[in-house]
């Protein structure tokens, strides 16, 4: 990293993040990050746009549900279309008429759950694509260039996220390959440079499966390297409950508090809010978008399954707690019929509502924050989202 | 029907439909139906929402759109989810949240291409439900009851659609079905009056195949019966465009001139400007959202396929004479990534385009005869549409 390199970056890193709130009986904090696209403020949950597109849903609905930040994907979009044509349109944000903060993921738990992958090693992956069987190579270095084309404003390193359960020795070599990466990537973004214009924070992402001394160990290596944001990865994969929570916790704790800290693919409902209260700013999952194209939603009182037969007349909203455009206009039978009759409306509207309760969610979490009374928030929360189910 | 019947059927006549204008050179007609859920200026197109949905847009975006009645259908409403359900909801708009107007087809065309029939004789069609299996008996009396019970501001008689080729034999017969359960409706609207306390208009088919002299002897006699309006059926089944044009133009012929006329199931744009010529005021088809989600799209420069390779890096939009949504937020590039990626999008941003195209064409027709230059509008949107085709 050159002179002008360190000091363009410390003067990214100083308006970044800004913390505004701790609270007083546990981690939980709010702040807010800024980017060349926007300020998103913390904690936030940001909807997943894998190819580009939050599934189902417009930019301006997208804005209209209050989102701030989406999460798009390296190894999708560089196989489709190609990091190439979104360069060439302007970045993500033109090319999806998303004008708003976008945080693209490496790819590197793509690779494993979709491509055939045939070598790792210190380089990078060798894989074949689930598209089309054609060959690629991703390394950390290349990953970040890729990332460059796609113009996101937060880019992830290329991480090994190991399965669960993993092998002590395996998770062992495998963070450490990660860590080795984490200082490929950090130089590889002094080598290349934006090519959009505009300020892209990189953030290194803490593994070590679920071993709290090779989390420890790798978050306080990543520490060192300074990057202006940090992600615990390789966590909601199988492991009890608890072992999210507390390895959240542990992580959490260790990484530097003046910066964001995101905890990737989590969660439901309740591991947002738990996850919160141990110091995490930033959330993704597929969970709101996939369940309401299944049927499931979300509600103040709990999960609600849209199929069920009892909704068959029911002249209410989903939830009728709900500020929605979904809960101010459909009836739970007029949505049950569409769904039954399978058709494509009710998967919008579902998607619709659950990115609406996730982003509400954290909206009041973060009132809560600011308020001085996120312990009672989240208490008075999970006993009405947990008790009195309405599919009990 | 008795006196009090025939009183207000005859105050509903009266405002049901107001023509405002004739063009000088051809059959064309402007005008204006008035429903208990609102206007609609003809000519005019009506989106096909089968299901109580068209599909993958909300009644916003059909306002939006510039919608001002759509169709849906007695035969898969009265299967999914029944009539009673809707009627319990205070009908469909309600049901829907569509709060305008709705015209029902009966169902006919769909008991033949669905399900599997069993029966058919001058009391009605003894069929299996495509869903289930489960075995039905619709007959011209029921399917009005069911029409009163979901509400509809323009209900359709039960026809016999026949296929084409259709010998004349066969034909000739079941339009004289077609004649008896047009009576036997009539005799319906009276014997079961609206359940949700507004107007319902009735419409008699014309039925007779490719046969103009059954088509006209099903036209005489169907005015004799003083419906408030009346559809040409059984055409664009397969029939050449010829007998499309020249039947449609028979039958308009013939029918009142002060009664509002509807071409079922029409068409391809150049179809719907042919009609309007020949005298049609209303048109359904579920081309424009098919093909929509099928990544056919039509444009004032004709029809375009989304999923070309010339659109890959293409940064105009659909139509770039278009003022939809869709044309002002969206590139091609991007709706072709969508469309290869397969992602639910996509469907609903094309639909909303060709139903706005639609729209905006009849619209346009509509313009172009109070200015009492149709023929000239007419040659200048076919030259434009057919000639230097975008995918040519």
């Amino acid at each position: 990293m050159t002179k002008t390199d360190e000091k363009r970056d410390a003067q990214e890193r100083g308006v970044f993040f800004r913390l505004l709130r701790r609270d007083k009986h546990s981690s939980a904090r709010a702040g807010i990050l800024s980017t060349a696209h926007g300020d998103i403020p913390t904690p936030i949950f940001m909807p997943v746009g894998t190819q580009a597109t939050v599934k189902t849903l417009t930019p301006a609905e997208l804005h209209e549900i209050g989102a701030r930040i989406i999460l798009s994907n390296t190894y999708h979009l560089y196989l489709r279309p190609g990091a190439e044509i979104v360069r060439g349109a302007g970045g993500l944000q033109k090319f999806s008429s998303w004008h708003a903060p976008i945080l693209t993921d490496s790819g590197g738990f793509q690779i494993f759950s979709l491509a055939e992958l045939n070598k790792i090693d210190v380089s990078g992956f060798t894989f074949r694509s689930h598209l089309d069987g054609s060959q690629h190579f991703l390394t950390p270095e290349n990953v970040i260039s890729i990332q460059r084309d796609l113009g996101s404003d937060i880019m992830m390193v290329l991480d090994e996220c190991v399965p669960y359960p993993c092998e002590y020795r395996y998770a062992k070599k495998s963070t450490e390959l990660t860590l080795g990466w984490a200082r490929k990537s950090l130089q590889a973004v002094s080598n290349y440079p934006p090519v959009h214009g505009y300020a892209q924070y990189p953030f290194a992402i803490v593994q070590g499966s679920v071993y709290e001394d090779l989390r420890r160990y790798c978050a306080l290596e990543l520490c060192e390297l300074d990057f202006p944001g940090y992600a615990i990865g390789g966590l909601s994969v199988g492991e009890p409950k608890e072992a999210l929570y507390d390895l959240t916790e542990l992580c959490a704790a260790i990484l530097p508090p003046e910066k964001p800290r995101y905890l990737m693919g989590v969660g439901k409902p309740e591991d947002l809010v738990e996850g919160i209260e141990r110091g995490i700013d930033m959330f993704d999952c597929i969970i709101p978008t996939r369940n309401g194209r299944n049927g499931t939603v979300f509600t103040s009182a709990g999960p609600l399954n849209i199929k069920s037969a009892r909704y068959k007349r029911d002249p209410l909203p989903l939830d009728p707690d709900c500020a929605c455009m979904t809960c101010q206009i459909f009836s739970r039978a007029y949505l049950r019929h569409l769904f039954n009759a399978k058709e494509l409306l009710v998967l919008r509207l579902l998607s619709y509502h659950n990115v609406f309760f996730y982003l509400d969610l954290v909206t009041k979490a973060r009132k809560a924050i600011l308020g001085e009374r996120y312990s009672t928030w989240k208490r008075d929360f999970l006993l009405r989202y947990t008790q009195n189910r309405l599919d009990q």
